[in-house]
């Protein structure tokens, strides 16, 4: 049944360059283990009507109705899908990683019709494509599509798709659980209409709560709704009775307390410093780490134009093994860097840059690191070239 | 769109003894604090092979489907419906608080068929009433009820209703959100089928995680499923290629981490003191707030048989204002007590000693606080008894 004994876990201490989780500032890890206090208490009434405000900052949106899901992404995803699909309705699905591929699922578990959109994993959406489904199928109420794909590393034009799917009266779901905090990001400029998000991404949180932000037309779809949503504890008429009832909250269920303390945290941080600055971060590390990659002889898979800064597909070289790499640089080094996800498994890596983890220090750890590492298993890789060619990118 | 400026968010320190989130072990608090990892780090992996050896041992079971759902005990419930409710499917429900109410939701936005068995609120379920129900309806799958309910601190033969439900081919769906770890529940010998918990009742840790457990009679009533589940998020088969995954673990979802340090660390700490030992403490400090409280002139709702020690449900005096007792114990004593909830609002207080709560300190802390507060409010509270009547059950 169980051990005699068990004891304590300390995890080691790693450098998160992986899809996420990233690395976690220390301020947002003290927020964690602040006392907890009951859901209803007055005190963390206030710090919840402080977490969507800083919410709506991070959105760029005045939505009523922006709150963080108490469950990781996927549910974030699926609170859009299962809000908002109803049985029969058909979704347009755009796909160009995987997913769009977990879309697919949540709107057929829904009762749904998916017409999917493919595009090549490692590419943008393309718009062409995406408005001839759009007309092939004018009884279509929802387009899907991601934002920034955590799978590729492939970014596409949320606010052009959303112009697109508006002109064919279909409102828009949009995956932007790798985008928030990492690239310009505009609900309310874009008119994006419903959108999730994660914790543990850009905004250097921990994983396990999903930012979401409903405007008032995703939110006349789902108060026309002729069936109830299929999930009670994903219904978002019910989890408003809790997050925005006004003097009054009701219980729906029990918020995840120290894990928002942590997000608070997190949002206060990205507030102090700047969308614009935390944008520009993220871009100039990858500048950064991008020539460093180039200079080792690897080659980035997304092209220029469609590339998210905070999240690098990197090939892998002939002749080298995905997991030794991978596990090396863990051993030896605490790294981790993500593997290839899907139909990309053992063909690419994810070097994440995300949050807390695009800093200067990380992006000359990382590239050294590889640079040792894949110095040892080929002697094709150049030498010597890399750490010149980084702090060239720092100091132009 | 957002304030000027944000500040950190420092929670006052409370104590908890509502119906939880409890007072949680600093331990505990520490245990979240620690780094971040991957989680599929193989690390991290090593330490969620301990925590379902750990859950196991909370439960008294050997079965191998025991893990945390990554979102409250809300979603516990519903990952036991979702996955076992069919369209179509008839579900007997005993209903004596608010959770039945919730489990009928869940039937029901299933596309199951409810089959409520009323009793009342503060008595535990009938076993007659369940009989006859079981044999008016000889096509029901499912018999669904609440071990300790959390609105009213009932406690429910679970072991007798498990042998109802199997007599007439019924599997049982158990919520034991507020009994485990305080008081006995033997998954294993009550052969209780699909049971869900929390983690901020008896187990002491943060809100926000749903431990479960499913036996062979649950897993193959899901293996011959003939619709998907409609949940992707609590799809149990996905769900276990992540948990349990032999060498290999599949990405699912991003699992909670730091949450997870936090419960491990919980389950460690019970598994320290013994899980028999845990349910004589709750006993023990039951018995003395019972005394206290009886000598304060207050009356416990529900009959001694029937009551779970670690939710003791207080019926308010006549002429004394809930809010304004709840709003003194808050202010001054930062003492947290629970309401009334649904039919029972304004009606009784439920005060909570669960996990680390269950201490002599908060007994005392908690009787003579009331003995202050309700003195002020009304002549007829008996004054001075109180604490002699906690202390000589401690000195028995």
């Amino acid at each position: 049944m169980a051990n005699s004994s068990f004891e304590s876990f300390h995890p080691p201490q790693r450098i998160l360059m992986g899809p996420g989780p990233s690395d976690v500032n220390p301020r947002i890890l003290e927020a964690l283990s602040r006392p907890t206090i009951g859901h209803l208490d007055p005190k963390f009434v206030q710090m919840m009507d402080e977490l969507k405000d800083l919410l709506r900052y991070a959105f760029q949106t005045s939505n009523e109705v922006t709150i963080p899901i108490s469950a990781p992404g996927s549910a974030g995803m699926e609170s859009c899908f299962t809000n908002l699909v109803e049985p029969g309705d058909k979704v347009i699905i755009c796909r160009n990683g995987v997913f769009g591929s977990r879309m697919q699922e949540n709107v057929e578990r829904c009762g749904g019709v998916a017409i999917m959109v493919d595009d090549p994993w490692g590419r943008a959406v393309d718009l062409n494509k995406t408005e001839d489904a759009l007309k092939a199928h004018p009884d279509a109420t929802i387009l899907a599509f991601v934002h920034a794909e955590t799978s590729t590393g492939a970014m596409s034009d949320a606010q052009a798709l959303t112009k697109l799917a508006h002109e064919h009266n279909c409102i828009t779901i949009v995956d932007t659980v790798t985008s928030l905090g990492g690239i310009p990001l505009n609900v309310d400029e874009w008119e994006l209409d419903a959108v999730y998000s994660g914790t543990q991404k850009c905004l250097s949180c921990i994983p396990g709560m999903s930012p979401v932000t409903f405007n008032d037309r995703a939110m006349e779809k789902i108060k026309n709704r002729k069936t109830k949503c299929q999930s009670w504890f994903l219904d978002v008429s019910l989890m408003l009775g809790y997050w925005d009832g006004g003097g009054k909250r009701a219980y729906h269920h029990t918020a995840p307390i120290n894990p928002l303390y942590g997000l608070h945290e997190a949002l206060v941080i990205l507030h102090q410093e700047g969308l614009e600055d935390a944008w520009a971060r993220h871009r100039l590390h990858h500048n950064a780490l991008k020539a460093g990659l180039e200079a080792l002889g690897l080659e980035l898979v997304v092209p220029e134009a469609e590339r998210l800064p905070q999240l690098n597909a990197v090939s892998i070289p002939d002749g080298i093994e995905d997991a030794v790499v991978r596990k090396n640089l863990l051993d030896a080094y605490n790294l981790e860097i993500g593997a290839g996800l899907g139909e990309s498994a053992g063909k690419l890596w994810r070097i994440g840059l995300m949050g807390q983890s695009a800093n200067r220090g990380n992006v000359l750890y990382c590239v050294s690191a590889l640079e040792a590492v894949l110095g040892e298993l080929s002697s094709s890789i150049p030498r010597g070239k890399a750490m010149d060619a980084v702090s060239a990118v720092y100091n132009k």
